[in-house]
């Protein structure tokens, strides 16, 4: 759900496949109305608060969040706020980044009559579930994690102890709202295995093979991972992108900064013009037509023209959101209601979920 | 807190002088009621409700606990009921189980009034815990735990999240409550020490130095570890042990069953005789006299005169213990009505340390 795997893992073949054919028939189901199931599905899915929204959280999951709950599919929006503290020592000002990150939420068009916003702080029977599901899985288990074993391999700080149980945190963020769709890229496909297996191993192991939980399924996007206008990964900390709360000439600026090549000819090879193809993939993704067309379109107008294209179609297409965004930061307690109303109701779901929990395991006096 | 480790781990020399020094000046300040900073001591302790409590932790703790209680130091107990699974698969009555320590508690004397004692299930703030705390704690500190590395050693099953984690979950469980005094033998030092690293980072990196947490002390306990009947480590799941709750007879017929030797001259040499020693250890404890004296009562009396001897000490020194059980058995809506009062009681302390968590890293919405 939340896209913090440095690189991309290798999840095996065959259960990749499997995850996909998942995905593909929960993809049917959602868009036929009177498909069976269809009604009882719910959204999980957020970011981790480490900054304020950016194009390519647009792009690759604001978007189709939105989407997805217009089309009638309940959801509930996650903001990760303990997890800012996975790979950081420090966390400085993260009222601020959860807030701005909600404003951006409600600004993309997600409405908090139908959906559910929360900060992960907020639920104390949410985190409590850590401790059954922590029983529940093995060192080695989360030592093959990919986020966990990228961190074991970069050497330059040591492994807390709260990245080493990362995807047992999202297994109870899913599972603790009964969350059954996550849609998340293929590389963090590992995570939603994880929370499968602990949700079939909790059923067997303390509920007698009662169903007390549902195993999620991964709806998988297929948005191009985006570069930053640098080139290297697109990230909030690296300021090689452009947030949603930049102006229209922040965009342009920081438009015009961005890394291209020498030749006047555009066209969309991403392998040997990466920067170029990926600036295509933006303008492309914001005008909702294929980048090839784009660039045959742009032919020799070389990089200004090309710019000139990118900054429009951000411009454009961020044009409505930001005038909501405008309006919402002019109302912070509107904001702050928002989340507050949308922790009571993630609250009360997970306190009904740790009941049962505590039922099923006899832990209730 | 919780006798779990197998084996009596090495702390470093220098750490452990330092930590008896810390807990001969707690021993001091507890005795003295005119001692500076005595008011706002508040203990912490408790039990894994893995069965039935039996003579083992009568001598090691129960009674020390009632005592300390009755010095009119502040105690909170805590009923570990999740640290059931952390070495096992199966949760079974675990209710009964945490119903009947607390039954003891009661007849040993614990006060409701003045003591709380609560199940670690109940608290979900207190859990919640565990998330700032493990983003203070590497990997390699968590491996480095006795109770861990004994479990990462024996190769019969694989190592849980949950156990790799255990000493997070103590250090939430002290400071969660805010427990500054931490009756320990030695052998569970390293939990304490790891609490107190915890609480010190804790202030530095999330508090700016403010001291939300203050760091727990052990209070050592000199009582020697006790053997089970069979000469092994005194288990309830080896039955080698007598229950609190067992009859007269009962307890007649498990000391008539113990390993001895066949020398008829009673004395005391744990090296050389190690289950005669034992024996004379427990009756010595339910006595409150030395075994070396005991031992030279009984004489050539041989094993049969030591067990009369051992059996008597235990049936005369439990027998308020049973009486008062046995009342409490009969009125188990009192019992259950005790825990339900520590558990708000606990629930209100854990909820409001939250609250200031939450407050000092930001997360308040």
């Amino acid at each position: 759900m939340t896209p913090t795997t440095p690189t991309a893992p290798a999840t095996a073949d065959a259960s990749l496949t499997a995850a996909r054919a998942r995905s593909d028939l929960l993809a049917a189901t959602i868009d036929d109305p009177s498909a069976p199931g269809r009604a009882g599905l719910r959204v999980l899915t957020g970011d981790r608060p480490t900054g304020d929204l950016h194009i390519g959280h647009y792009l690759a999951s604001l978007r189709s969040r939105v989407a997805l709950q217009d089309k009638g599919i309940e959801t509930y929006v996650i903001v990760a706020d303990y997890q800012v503290i996975t790979d950081r020592d420090a966390i400085d000002n993260v009222r601020r980044d959860v807030l701005s990150v909600v404003t951006d939420y409600l600004a993309a068009g997600i409405d908090p009559r139908r959906s559910t916003v929360f900060a992960h702080s907020a639920l104390p029977e949410l985190n409590q579930l850590m401790l059954p599901f922590l029983s529940l899985v093995t060192d080695a288990e989360l030592r093959r994690n990919p986020t966990v074993k990228d961190e074991l391999l970069a050497s330059d700080r040591p492994l807390s102890g709260l990245l080493l149980t990362y995807p047992v945190h999202q297994a109870a963020d899913i599972l603790g709202v009964h969350g059954t769709v996550v849609p998340i890229g293929a590389d963090n496909l590992p995570h939603v295995e994880q929370a499968r297996v602990v949700a079939r191993r909790f059923n067997r192991r303390y509920a007698a093979g009662q169903e007390v939980f549902t195993e999620p399924t991964a709806l998988l996007t297929d948005v191009p991972l985006l570069a930053g206008l640098d080139g290297r990964k697109m990230s909030k900390s690296r300021g090689n992108t452009i947030p949603l709360r930049a102006s229209a000439d922040e965009t342009a600026a920081l438009v015009r900064g961005a890394r291209t090549d020498s030749e006047r000819l555009i066209t969309f090879e991403p392998e040997r013009r990466p920067e170029v193809a990926n600036l295509l993939r933006i303008a492309a993704g914001f005008l909702d037509r294929p980048a090839e067309s784009l660039a045959e379109e742009i032919g020799d107008g070389g990089a200004a023209a090309l710019k000139r294209v990118v900054t429009d179609a951000i411009n454009d297409g961020l044009r409505d959101h930001r005038r909501r965004r405008a309006e919402l930061v002019a109302d912070p307690a509107y904001v702050l209601g928002v989340l507050r109303e949308g922790n009571a109701r993630a609250r009360s779901v997970a306190t009904s979920t740790l009941a049962t929990v505590r039922a099923v395991m006899g832990m209730a006096y």
